[in-house]
């Protein structure tokens, strides 16, 4: 039992999807690739699955699967990376639908599975996914014959609204696909805070109902507590952890505590990270090990035998700074061997 | 089928083993937690036990329950984080060995698994796990009279040759425990690298099993293949990725792979990483996102259908360099999206 906790609270989750889903007149459905990140997909599926929310998307074919296992018939999941060689028994069988990026995808999906649904995805200027103008623009009518269910694009710079790109990216995608009878998105969670002009039918918000910027009124949905294993007396002088790089400068209480980077807490944020014990600030000492990690509690009123990581002190964004990295990647970070206790439902 | 593969091979691992074992004369066990640091805990254990490895070390309990499911009965599992309250059931019903940390964990083993084996860990001053020389010399008589099976403690400092702490932490160990009539041991790769003093009855090599750095010699073990899931071609001025970070220079294609930092692959090291394409090196193009990643593929002789992250041209350590941090956290990173094949038995 020296396991660390990630509490995982599924109300707060469900108040960010309404939250995110009243910015638009349109229908909002929820991004739950990288299980969730980090999450758990099958739970923060349900949970939204609860509120209503009809259509999810997932990163890759082998992820729609596991979700549907999950939620069971009815709701739609989309597959983002659409219609891989290998991916047709999966898609016809558990009901997935492929976003089609490319000429290759469209026919082996007509080919393999005629009339099963499938989605378009449009490249509006991000160069990673979708189909460009010229492509899209010659396939487009054999496309349009085969009744794709939506039509989609991503935006590359929606985290800042003042981007030019968002608007070329915008019209873009109006060219591209203006006059279409078929329901459009364009917008994840940045994209739905840039207003109407970017919502069409669906929005896809993602990082939002977890928590993190840029959806900056998002409710904290998680928090991580690491279990204290053993606390120790320092005299002035002495060090601590891998390399000797804390050294105590006064009489110190050094408590370890059993997470580390193995868990996805990030090596290199050690030298700006610190850990709440109770409404107290404990800087790490020394380095993040694989399994461990040396706390300063000098300063605590007592003795903690839990130090919290991430909650309402230290969101996921404030560790994100401290690693030189974005929210996002701290929470799809959070490692396997952790305890995810779920609140709410 | 758009999941990116590690292959893990099994008989280099089982070699590097071997090649850990033959700098010591005493018996070489093998550190396998935070899940084989990242490569499967049961099947890296499985292999070793293959080629008689009889003791592995875990860090928490948990992880123990789950090798000796894999294991079966038989070989001995050492838990480092010790005995703490909640762990009596899992010791018990499955064996495991822990490793005391302090006078409370003495009493809890005693009290609650009387007879039952455990190892001491001494802190020789790395501040982090372990009993202090002061609460050693309280302790050891009531310990020694419980038959300890393993005696030991870990340096801080290993992977630097020359650094003076580790002789330090050599003579503190030495005062500890010389003359005590049990098995002792020191040294993981790093300590085992630094000779024979370091050795004592038993070696505990981690790193150095699975490829990684402070052990040159070691045989690579991982390969990650990420597949090409796009590829388009660029006019000179157009950008890639999110912010825009990336701009072509020339008339340049681009490969979109299926992976990102969800899988495990820092987003920090976006403007130092490559991948192989063959013998050709092709540039990570713009940043790194959760679940894709672009790269520039001008330069290989063909449109490659996978890029290699992590082989022989650019070992786990290179990707550590990329990112400002060590080859372990690039393994223990790995994620649980990626497809693992094992190679070997």
């Amino acid at each position: 039992m020296a396991q660390a906790k990630l509490t995982i609270d599924l109300d707060a989750l469900r108040a960010n999807w309404r939250a995110l889903s009243a910015f638009s007149d349109t229908e909002t459905a929820a991004v739950v690739k990288a299980d969730g990140y980090g999450l758990g997909a099958g739970r923060v599926a349900r949970a939204l699955a609860r509120d209503g929310v009809r259509r999810f998307f997932v990163a890759l074919a082998e992820e729609g699967a596991q979700l549907r296992d999950a939620l069971g018939p009815g709701p739609e999941i989309c597959v983002f990376s659409g219609h891989m060689a290998g991916d047709t028994d999966m898609i016809r069988d558990l009901g997935l639908v492929p976003m089609i990026n490319s000429i290759d995808q469209m026919l082996r999906h007509v080919e393999a599975l005629p009339g099963a649904p499938f989605g378009v995805q449009l490249d509006s200027g991000m160069n990673r996914l979708g189909m460009e103008p010229a492509e899209w623009a010659a396939l487009r009518g054999i496309a349009l014959a085969q009744n794709p269910v939506l039509i989609m694009s991503h935006l590359a710079c929606a985290d800042e609204p003042e981007n030019p790109m968002n608007a070329r990216q915008l019209q873009c995608f109006r060219e591209m696909t203006d006059g279409i009878d078929v329901p459009r998105s364009l917008s994840a969670t940045g994209g739905i805070l840039l207003g109407k002009d970017y919502h069409f039918d669906l929005t896809r918000p993602g990082i939002g109902l977890y928590g993190g910027l840029p959806f900056a009124d998002a409710s904290p949905v998680v928090t991580l507590a690491l279990p204290v294993i053993q606390v120790r007396e320092l005299e002035p002088g002495e060090t601590v952890g891998y390399g000797n790089t804390f050294v105590a400068r006064r009489p110190t209480r050094i408590a370890t505590v059993a997470a580390g980077y193995a868990d996805g807490i990030h090596r290199i944020m050690a030298p700006k990270a610190s850990m709440m014990a109770g409404v107290t600030r404990c800087p790490v000492a020394g380095r993040i090990s694989m399994d461990l990690i040396g706390v300063d509690v000098t300063d605590a009123p007592e003795v903690p035998e839990w130090l919290e990581l991430i909650g309402a002190h230290q969101p996921v964004d404030t560790l994100a700074d401290w690693s030189g990295t974005i929210g996002y990647e701290i929470l799809t970070s959070l490692g396997a061997r952790l305890q995810r206790v779920y609140r709410g439902e």
